[in-house]
């Protein structure tokens, strides 16, 4: 594992001995992916390049390979598959920066801010169809199956949070609905085509499945709690960034639906000018309020429902791997 | 077949009786269109319904449906992909018409006009990611392979010509590869897939992409021609956005590179300055130099090979559509 990759898995540095017995899987999908960040044309050269150094924190192809050691056995097929699910995520990612007129990803300038709007949401656009290309290339069909639905409830979810920004009505089955979509599924799919790749039965693919999006579920929530109460100095990435583009997410939908009327009226004040959020304002009213505890305690059902999925597996190092990351979605601090 | 319908095909309604034995088809493919433009999502009814109304020329479900029919059968596959290769065109016309900042499509309002560039975009998103899922539905997994490598060719086409934008060095070869990618490369997956699906041989598959592709090209070529020198009255849309959007084409290409020293200087102060391009002297230039006959001529040299390929088809009334096509694509006034 050379030193680029090794600083950028999932976990932080003094965590990644648990991912050691996927060192030499994850070295194979590094190579599938630098492989397919090459292009014919020279011209592709440079922002290929830029994407390629865009090193995230291989989440899902980590899980897409633990599933599929859980469950027995690792091949060729998976390699290209969580190469495909990180692909389509750094398309995803790519369009989002685009959208959100995000300035930085993952330390580097993000693609629209040196190529401009038009190559970014083409590239995002060529990942996307190249990712379905390497899916189409594999033997079983149930790849393509799988990445189609997927990728497409990745962009639906997208296009529903779009159309509930800065909606203060937003209901919390809307919010489960969009981070479904945009977070969850992926994540489930990597863990169903692990299974499914490796010979598992349906039962234990599905299983497979629920237990991703449980995860996903619960990073989602875990994720958009750190958006509004965390420490920048701690996490090293800005926040608060989902109230100044009106993204409602879990803690404030809660506080709106259930809070006092009191509490309701001084967020919907504070929420009334986002460019000049008063985020500790935010997070005490949050805290005060429980609605941080009930979105915290949404988060752990999740994580419960995720580990007993598990179940289903025989124990065995992977299994081990999988509860791991399950236990530590929840204690993000990068 | 319904008014909306009927009026929207790629030939006007002089022309459309050459169509009238793929009618059938073509309703199911209306059918199985509108049902997928629409959604679970009530929030998508407005964007999604809008997008139904942008009823194109069917270019790329006439050439498939033919394709299939000239090869002896069609038959609910047939449909899907028809649908899908349609569904992949609508999404990339949304994404380039927030990407040249287009007003209007198709007699409508642009999406991003209505919707913002954030709802185009993902909407984009999810048409392509749409279309690939209903391509993994069907049995065989050609599909996912052709719609797969032919929408990735189709987006790095795109993004190549981003990156030649006011290219004045551009060469021919690299001015055949972009339109080789944006437009004539789903052409042929759309007359490959109609082949291969009818169950013609490898051979016959062959000569159907190679017939879709050189139809492509020459169908490109002269819509580049008719932007540079079309009458707007005549053909009912603007032109010269080709110009203004710095995107040089075959005449330009060829003046430049093979002129005389006069008429490239000529050229390259007209260019100099695209929000105030003098058509009328770009179009006179381009006559008595002779670079726009090259560019015609060029395009008839892709419908020679596009009648030759045909050969290989057994003498039927679909082979004489494709043939008519064939040879009408150079004359199109709409």
């Amino acid at each position: 594992m050379n030193a680029a990759l090794s600083s950028s898995l999932f976990f932080t540095p003094e965590r990644i001995d648990s991912l050691l017995p996927l060192r030499a899987d994850l070295e194979e999908v590094e190579r599938i992916i630098a492989n397919e960040l090459t292009s014919s044309h020279k011209e592709f050269a440079d922002i290929l390049n830029h994407i390629s150094n865009y090193k995230g924190k291989r989440l899902r192809p980590a899980l897409l390979l633990a599933c599929a050691h859980a469950c027995g056995i690792t091949n060729e097929n998976h390699w290209v598959l969580a190469a495909v699910v990180e692909l389509i995520h750094t398309a995803s990612l790519v369009h989002d920066d685009v959208l959100d007129a995000s300035q930085m990803r993952r330390h580097l300038p993000a693609v629209h801010t040196l190529w401009g709007t038009k190559s970014a949401v083409l590239l995002g656009d060529c990942l996307f169809t190249n990712a379905f290309h390497m899916a189409s290339k594999l033997d079983n069909p149930r790849a393509c199956k799988v990445i189609g639905r997927s990728a497409n409830r990745v962009c639906e979810g997208e296009l529903l949070q779009g159309f509930h920004s800065g909606d203060l009505h937003i209901s919390e089955a809307t919010y489960l609905d969009i981070i479904d979509g945009k977070t969850a599924e992926m994540i489930a799919a990597s863990c169903e085509l692990g299974a499914a790749y490796a010979g598992a039965s349906e039962k234990v693919i599905d299983s497979m499945q629920s237990f991703g999006r449980n995860l996903g579920m619960a990073f989602q929530i875990a994720d958009d709690i750190l958006d509004l109460v965390g420490n920048e100095n701690q996490t090293g990435k800005s926040l608060g960034t989902d109230l100044e583009q009106k993204k409602l997410t879990l803690p404030i939908i809660y506080l709106l639906q259930n809070g006092t009327q009191e509490d309701k009226s001084s967020m919907i004040e504070l929420l009334s000018n986002p460019s000049d959020i008063k985020r500790n304002k935010v997070k005490k009213l949050l805290i005060d309020s429980g609605a941080l505890d009930y979105a915290k305690n949404k988060a752990e059902e999740f994580i419960a429902l995720a580990k007993c999925d598990l179940q289903v597996l025989a124990p065995s190092t992977f299994r081990t791997i999988l509860l791991d990351i399950t236990d530590k979605i929840l204690n993000r601090s990068c």
